[in-house]
């Protein structure tokens, strides 16, 4: 066992658990019970019943999200099941306390099947502000994200996806500034077309990026040649690689611009990035072993790196988008997550960042940044309000 | 509105909310997050997945208790639905953190369908240690608890039932010594054939009380007389009322020792109560409104009065039951809450009123009586232990 891996061993053993619920009400005497609880709270019941709107103002509700999995895809750890999913979820909902001031709890389902899934969350709704769903295989994930979307009138994300998407393409308004290259011009290769990859093109469609190729283990994904595709994979396919290209990954990086990897580690080679063109990005998402080192990726002459490590620079790390855009979303009662919340929040990431700090070592924030969740949240809230969804 | 709605409005209003979501370890640098999130927790999880009992002893399940409803039953209020339930729910996890240091989060599920409940109460079960049903209306709450003992392999408890039950024979048991009568030979009426008043039937039996009479609105219920009764009903009506008496609840009490009502207020008289013999013991739980206040009950000769009221000696509260219940349960990590941890529970609440302080108006501890909980717990678990229930 590594010396983190045994410190994190020494922590839950410990600590039995990383969350605690408490009380917010004092309850020292019969007074304070009758106050708190029965004969008074009969009254917010009540007001409650006549208009559900109250739920928000009257309980957690407002400030409360749950952080739902069903233990299919835990970290790099793939289907762990629900109750060894819990560390995990555990972790998140701190996060999102300590970063985001948000109340987060973890439930796990022990189901994966999809329609059980989205009936459970839905029957639970009424009871949180905001679901963020975590560690669900794709392309289930796609589906139980959709259909929750459709059925609840409360914010649904999927972390894995969205988060990723809006922290990735912070990170690139940045890079692009660096090397000097427009979002428009780019030649993009995704690797990985699962939540993550899928997630992250459509966001840099929506953002003005034009030239995407998707690529998974089978290579190169090209409308009418790749066969197996699952529906949303399909569904991009038809917008990416237009210019109907087969082969490999290390044929679709022939010159390309931007590598962004959420795959597998040691995929990308020096020798590969040497076939981009000049100032190659490379953000390398696999983790704790990236697609390509640091190191390697400079020996093949790229510009700007990226990794999902925090002992290297520009660390792609979700804990900077999601406690932020909950905030937001809570703060103006959104009953959505929408494309725009994600690109103002991928925006305010990004102009964190003054012209005069920018450098290839510096285009994403560091994960502690205390900027981050509040400039994330003001821009999520506005954005929110702008495009219809917010509710108060 | 009166002035306990009226400040519990202002105390909602100004909480939003009577519970918070707390982490309990540090979160202040990379260090820090590598340890209670990735890289570290993945240690966890695979202990978690080669074990799923090591989810007792790294995360929070080993003390954390899901107190569910489905809003059709809230206190007095009736069928308010799910959202509105809240404060209710809220306000039960503050007392069993309070009371019992257990944490306790409110899930409020959108059906009533019993199937749908019983579905995502059992999906869930793997995130939590116990579950506490609440507020959820009869029948249907008996057939939930039942298939929830039947699939869960964590204890499920109905706190309206059970609770109820229990705080009610603790006192009896009191009741008794101080008229000197004997258990197996009063004749007890009970007033209200629901959740409570069925779940008390079934414990007095457990405990030896032989001679039980059970009334509803309709009268008194008979076997093979009363019509359209329930399942639970009529099983219970097979041992009650031996002699096949019919009629009102005028005639049940007629030379009866014990009335305990759970029912609806001012149903019985101070004549009513005349026509009981000598020294009658009179629980008239009727919440806010008993059945018969303490003044009318004494004008007719009952000798030991109690109530759901706070401004009346011997208050029935279920407060001083579920926290220790759950408490004990957890301190074992029993696999179920059976009749012998629930008789254990009566007796070392009874147990705590020695019998020098005993008296008419003391045979029920303080509902804040410190040592109420940690009783209950010490002689729950050690039951738990004795009946097999225990696994550590």
């Amino acid at each position: 066992m590594n010396p983190i891996a045994e410190e994190s061993m020494k922590l839950h053993r410990e600590k039995r658990g990383k969350l605690e619920v408490v009380p917010t009400v004092p309850l020292n005497d019969a007074h304070d019970l009758s106050v708190a609880y029965t004969p008074g709270v009969a009254q917010p019941c009540l007001e409650i019943q006549k208009d559900v709107s109250k739920s928000y103002e009257l309980t957690r509700r407002w400030n409360l999200c749950a952080v739902v999995t069903d233990g299919s895809a835990v970290l790099g750890l793939g289907n762990i099941g629900p109750e060894a999913g819990m560390p995990v979820m555990e972790g998140k909902c701190v996060l999102f306390k300590q970063f985001g001031g948000v109340d987060a709890f973890p439930l796990c389902i022990k189901s994966q099947d999809v329609d059980e899934i989205v009936r459970t969350v839905y029957l639970l709704s009424g009871s949180f502000g905001g679901i963020n769903l975590e560690d669900i295989s794709a392309p289930r994930c796609f589906e139980v994200e959709r259909r929750l979307k459709e059925c609840c009138d409360i914010p649904i994300f999927h972390d894995d996806q969205h988060g990723t998407a809006v922290i990735t393409l912070a990170g690139l308004i940045n890079a692009l500034k660096v090397v000097d290259k427009q979002k428009e011009e780019v030649r993009v290769v995704i690797n990985g077309a699962g939540a993550a990859g899928l997630s992250v093109c459509r966001l840099l469609f929506s953002a003005g990026f034009r030239h995407i190729t998707l690529c998974d283990k089978s290579g190169i994904l090209c409308d009418g040649v790749t066969e197996g595709m699952n529906p949303y994979m399909a569904e991009m396919v038809q917008k990416t690689n237009l210019e109907h290209k087969t082969g490999k990954l290390a044929d679709a990086l022939v010159g390309a611009d931007i590598f962004l990897g959420y795959s597998a580690p040691n995929l990308v080679t020096a020798d590969m990035v040497r076939t981009m063109n000049r100032d190659a990005i490379i953000f390398a998402c696999a983790n704790p072993t990236p697609e390509i080192f640091p190191e390697e990726a400079k020996k093949g002459g790229a510009a700007v790196i990226s990794t999902g490590r925090s002992d290297y620079p520009n660390q792609i790390n979700n804990v900077m988008v999601f406690p932020g855009i909950f905030r937001g979303a809570f703060d103006v009662r959104a009953s959505d997550i929408n494309e725009e919340m994600k690109m103002a929040a991928a925006m305010a990431l990004a102009n964190l960042i003054s012209d005069e700090e920018r450098s290839p070592e510096y285009i994403i924030p560091n994960a502690f940044d205390p900027r981050a969740a509040q400039a994330v949240a003001a821009a999520v809230a506005e954005a929110a309000r702008k495009s219809g969804v917010a509710r108060i």
